[in-house]
């Protein structure tokens, strides 16, 4: 039987709930600087991985792999919190980031604000792009 | 033709890509305390509305309708900026948040840590649930 919306969301049990692809959106964000650095996709094994090995690992859904950040950018994040929310099927991690969290070199990938007329500006303080 | 990866990473024109379902992944970070609130979904109508009027507005994927952040509950999301992270397809509110962001009463709702044994324990300042 289904969890109940009130057992998912009071429960003490890690019972993510992934999407049709068996995915979960991970949130990650800096400990230090509380930035939001980036948003990634989990499967199982990647949640398992990251649980176990404390090091943020994700599912890439453009090479259909597990990629552990870093593994080839060396810009790995240490995990210091792997966080569930109240529906469990989102994640939050609270990681140690190694250099830029972004492949184009920004801190974050969220380095640009959308303004109402659809224009996107660039956030001074990014980091190199 | 479709952008490149490099025009979408370098673009000031708004192109978010939703999914097959016509949905974008928004995060919400409280702009005073830095604390990630909750992960939820936008479809176009959404992000134009929440851009044109400065409140957050969701798609709610289990009532499939519109669902302005606070209409019901009273604990809104003025919007101070919209982010969009380096291939457009997650979006970062920074807000200010009128009560808790959680329907469950918690602050966020990333209110459980998870462990690699399965468990999950209430971070302790998460506010009542």
């Amino acid at each position: 039987m289904a969890d109940t919306d009130t057992t998912i969301e009071t429960s003490t049990r890690l019972t993510p709930r992934y999407n049709a692809e068996g995915l979960i959106p991970a949130i990650a964000q800096d400990g230090a600087s509380g930035a939001v650095l980036m948003l990634a996709w989990m499967n199982a094994e990647a949640l398992r991985l990251t649980l176990e090995t404390g090091m943020a690992t994700y599912w890439s859904r453009s090479r259909q792999a597990l990629w552990r950040k870093g593994e080839t950018s060396g810009h790995g994040q240490k995990v210091m919190e792997v966080r569930l929310d109240c529906d469990q099927d989102a994640i939050l991690l609270i990681v140690e980031q190694t250099g830029p969290a972004c492949h184009t070199g920004a801190r974050s990938c969220f380095y640009r604000r959308a303004d109402a007329a659809g224009g996107l500006t660039r956030i001074e303080d990014a980091g190199e792009a």
